[in-house]
């Protein structure tokens, strides 16, 4: 049952997490997940502060959580592509310690580029936090593509 | 004794791989080095074609030979910004497989973009060849720097 109050079923229905959904559910090959809801499935990218501190503060980040990591920022680049019409893909370079370099690059441009640290910890409060800050990457990514055109373009 | 008839020679006079030299001089903090040559040094970066043929079609690389095309791209980096004051580094993404992409960043301008193939058998002809293709990537990057300076420096 939906239940319209409530912020994680308004964070599903903006444009980013949908984005990020219909993603995930594209790397299901085999199904496993045509059963489960959207809030399920986003389930791993959410971190409660609990969860949160009771993680060690230096860790070896999993292959899951780096898939995860390259999934959220593949989303924000599938949305700039359809806000703007031009392609942007991630590019990672983590190391084992847990920190690492994020861009985002749409032709010649990098459209955004972050510094990551305790990628172990990766994850958002609830599903309200991840929408906003999808949406806020994805701004960001529109801001630069609209000040060099020619260059994302490239 | 210095042949200066000698293309080797006259490569390791190059700004190029000069740069590649000092950088490689750089990274040997305990001074292992001390007593080898310029030549020596470089003598890794040098693949001939009948070593080339001698390897296998597919090979999965090793951290010595990533480390090499980390420097290598490092030192057209380091070139760039002696040549035009804008700093521009490496950022690679390989697969296990031997194949992958490299870019070099100057701000938020990617100044040279490479699909790297077949990066087992990474190296050069000789020195020559050595020098020749790292001024071609530097010539490519600076042309890309002069075109978008605002976003190089950005």
């Amino acid at each position: 049952m939906l239940d319209v109050a409530d912020p994680s079923t308004a964070a599903l229905a903006e444009p980013f997490t949908r984005t990020l959904v219909r993603l995930l559910r594209a790397q299901d090959t085999h199904g496993a997940w045509d059963a489960k809801s959207d809030a399920e499935i986003l389930k791993p990218f959410v971190v409660t502060r609990e969860e949160r501190r009771a993680m060690p503060i230096i860790g070896d980040p999993d292959p899951d959580v780096l898939w995860r990591i390259e999934m959220f920022y593949t989303a924000v680049g599938l949305q700039v592509e359809s806000e703007t019409g031009v392609m942007a893909g991630p590019m990672t370079k983590m190391s084992h310690e847990g920190f690492g370099r994020l861009i985002l690059i749409a032709g010649k441009l990098i459209v955004l580029s972050r510094h990551l640290r305790d990628v172990h910890r990766f994850g958002f409060d609830d599903l309200s936090a991840l929408a906003t800050e999808g949406a806020k990457w994805v701004a960001k990514a529109r801001a630069e593509i609209e000040a060099h055109p020619d260059v994302a373009r490239a």
